[in-house]
């Protein structure tokens, strides 16, 4: 009897309330269909710019949602062709930024890249917006704290807000290169 | 000369460019109320949905910048008096729900409150709108989790999200909380 109350419970947000009867195959897709799936490490920076890792084909119909105008592309391996269909048919352009991910000590983020990323970020004619690179750690972190940056947060919540995203894997050469960037010139 | 350079570089982004006979305690003042302080745990969650932790006075100029027209208040303690003047000063309402803080085994969300909290976000006359309790761990991450939820995201992307912000402290009865609760009637 435990067992099975207990079984009852974990399958709750499943299937509430559907009699068993009427459960088939493809109800259950359609179920599982209704359900979102963000990118891991998604997350709202502002009105109509979003930033994640990198999205596969399980998170395009929740990218649709967001009505996406462009996406920046931090890394230089090229575009999977799955991705550039799915760019293809919802008019989404991309703009990529071919930055090498690098270890520390031997991290060199290209001030140039970030800043080009930036213009890009800050013209909203390019809005919804997506930046993402791989893990959605420390290119796009460096991107994002830049734009902080420029919005005039203060370094511990510029940092804070990296960490979140960045977690055990934070870099303090990420954050110099945000603490060292010269904002003038994009506001 | 070594420790010269590094001193300058050190200082660079505090006042670059001023020579040191310009430099007095007002303008160094002035240059610190320049830069915006957003509360810890700061994130945007949604087109004029915000959350954080317990703002404080240094983070009022940076609040004012989000145009606020309402404040969630995720705990019982009663909101400070400074805190107070500024909502009064600048026309935002503040909604406290009383969430009594908990540590676990012990923790028990009043169902009641986050749906309460819940209906006043998912209605937009309320917004641009701030949701906060101390930490913006716990109480925030059950409210912002049973919105994604109504949002139709899948477990993983809410509970990655929740745990982003929570971090060491992630509680599994908060994630319960939010797999059980039940959205009927709020769409």
């Amino acid at each position: 009897m435990g067992a099975e109350i207990c079984e009852k419970l974990m399958c709750q947000t499943i299937d509430i309330e559907v009699p068993t009867e009427e459960r088939s195959p493809a109800s259950a897709v359609e179920n599982r269909e209704e359900l979102f799936v963000p990118p891991l490490n998604f997350s709202m920076v502002d009105y109509g710019v979003f930033r994640s890792s990198f999205p596969g084909t399980a998170n395009f119909s929740f990218l649709q949602t967001l009505g996406l105008r462009s996406i920046i592309y931090l890394c230089p391996e090229s575009y999977p062709e799955a991705n550039l269909e799915f760019l293809n048919a919802t008019g989404v352009q991309l703009y990529q930024f071919g930055i090498e991910s690098c270890k520390e000590p031997f991290v060199s983020i290209p001030e140039d890249s970030i800043r080009g990323a930036l213009k890009l970020v800050l013209d909203e004619k390019n809005h919804p917006l997506l930046i993402h690179c791989k893990r959605g750690k420390h290119r796009t972190g460096c991107l994002v704290g830049c734009l902080r940056k420029l919005q005039g947060w203060c370094l511990t919540s510029i940092f804070d807000e990296y960490q979140r995203f960045a977690a055990d894997k934070a870099r303090v050469s990420d954050q110099r290169f945000i603490e060292l960037f010269d904002t003038s010139g994009l506001e």
